[in-house]
């Protein structure tokens, strides 16, 4: 199936029984520091406090019947583990989550609850690679990558829809990029739905891989990330990347200052729970990486899940 | 001018411009941890964090072109301030606050952002009210009391009308209670539209001067209170106590550690930041102060302004 316009409207209403349409925020106070307009798409509010349920939501409802009878696997330490258990648990299917042996015990909770079946392994990325492939040849299930994966990349490209159906003449959108699912989704939607918008990828400095890669004109993979935005550790994957070279207009970074001053700022004005990955767009124009005077500018809080007594600007937990 | 049904709709249609339309959030998470279901209607994301705009706004906008001209005037501490002051504005008109001299620094920041014009004066309530009173008879400005006022009670029953357009078979509502203009006009407008809905009032404890007073038949003020909700240590207002003993189906009381442990479960499951005082209806809950088995219980999110730094459940701010 190609990953187009007609194939995310499809994503879309598969799985709108299933999720929220999570509303769009504004802040008279946010517009007037930077002179723009802004328009915050609250992902954050979404099932599973991320964007994450979109995708994984998709994949699970893609099946067929005989390939949904043995399950859905995937390695993640984060929110689309929880997602993929979410949603294979609405199919009444099960879910093998492969999740390195550190994971927090938040996240580990987070995928028991949703009734997913935890294997643990190694925490590296062969030993989740190869835990994974060992399941998916035992038990025949359907692996589902959380950003390669074309079912993935068109369901979180649902977000955009709705956040153009809700304010239609947007200049432009920030979208953060980690691996790339959000960010293909969105810029192909976007893009499909309003040819002049700009789609800008905004990640942090210390995980800058993707601004690399961008400049290069081929993946150049860190070798040590240790940003506070943990969801924007990974590197873009490959089919990711393609499509961020063709459909995205610019690679912006931030500061780790920078992203925990835009985190609580968010909090603060906008009185919602934004994970520090969440906040990397709005970090990007009061940083000023882009001017948007004038403009207006949609941002996507990607999710909500943060460690409540480990905030950053706290400084180490207590 | 009755305070009724058709004066809360037209309150609610003079207020549409200025104000938000909150979303409801529910989580199947705690809804399977009461076994109920609960709508939240999220006055926390409203203008100015907090339902008080609702109210404000109202009478901002109840005035004549003649009274406006001379401008408004309060004493308040909190959301009511930064609330009408926004309102003036809006309008075009001065607002004149009188803040105790203790007031925190965010609070006194929050009025001089919206133009307000801010007198300071002992933080006693004899001073407040005479140095209003002072500048009411210089100035000619029209007294907006923060809950007293009918146009107040009014445009806060504003909130409660949403939520049954949103959710219309709710089988009660829970809303907090401190000098009771929230829960007049949610107490008037809800049985207004649906005579079946049961309407309780929830106050901390430790501020237990409206479950007295219910008890007592008459008002009895509290000589201290020490509560976390500090958007609740004002005692109940004279006709809101009368509206309450006619229209409320019960006061509930919860305590400090269920305040701040229903914060911080609402931060964790719904990603919105709520103060401690918009917490209360949920300690209510988890108190088992009622049993919500089976039922549809909608809970009034009434503001998320938190000092980020002082968050109750990691002790002393640092």
């Amino acid at each position: 199936m190609p990953l187009d316009l007609p194939t995310i409207r499809a994503a879309h209403d598969r799985i709108r029984p299933h999720i929220r349409r999570t509303p769009v925020l504004a802040s008279a106070a946010l517009d007037a520091a930077c002179g723009g307009r802004l328009f915050f798409k609250c992902e954050n509010l979404q099932e599973v406090g991320a964007f994450k349920a979109r995708g994984a939501t998709n994949a699970v409802f893609s099946l067929s019947d005989a390939e949904a009878a043995h399950g859905v696997a995937t390695h993640s330490s984060g929110n689309h583990a929880a997602a993929l258990a979410r949603a294979a648990r609405l199919r009444g299917i099960p879910a093998y989550i492969v999740m390195p042996s550190n994971s927090p015990k938040s996240k580990v909770r987070n995928v028991e609850a949703y009734g997913g079946r935890i294997t643990f392994c190694e925490p590296t990325q062969q030993a989740r690679e190869e835990t994974c492939a060992r399941i998916v040849a035992q038990t025949g299930a359907t692996m589902i990558h959380p950003f390669t994966d074309e079912r993935v990349m068109a369901g979180q490209g649902s977000a955009v829809l709705e956040l153009l159906e809700d304010v239609p003449d947007l200049d432009l959108v920030l979208c953060p990029v980690g691996g790339g699912g959000l960010l293909a989704g969105t810029a192909l939607a976007g893009k499909a739905v309003r040819p002049a918008l700009q789609v800008f990828a905004v990640e942090p400095a210390e995980a800058g891989d993707a601004a690399r890669s961008f400049s290069a004109g081929h993946i150049v993979p860190l070798e040590h990330t240790s940003t506070v935005a943990d969801g924007l550790r990974t590197t873009i994957g490959a089919p990711n990347f393609a499509i961020m070279r063709r459909h995205v207009d610019g690679v912006l970074t931030v500061s780790e200052a920078g992203i925990v001053a835009a985190m609580r700022t968010l909090w603060e004005q906008l009185h919602v729970v934004v994970e520090a990955s969440g906040a990397v767009p709005y970090a990007a124009i009061t940083e000023q990486r882009l001017d948007v005077t004038g403009r207006r500018a949609g941002l996507i809080l990607t999710g909500g899940n943060v460690d409540l007594d480990a905030l950053p600007w706290l400084g180490p937990a207590r």
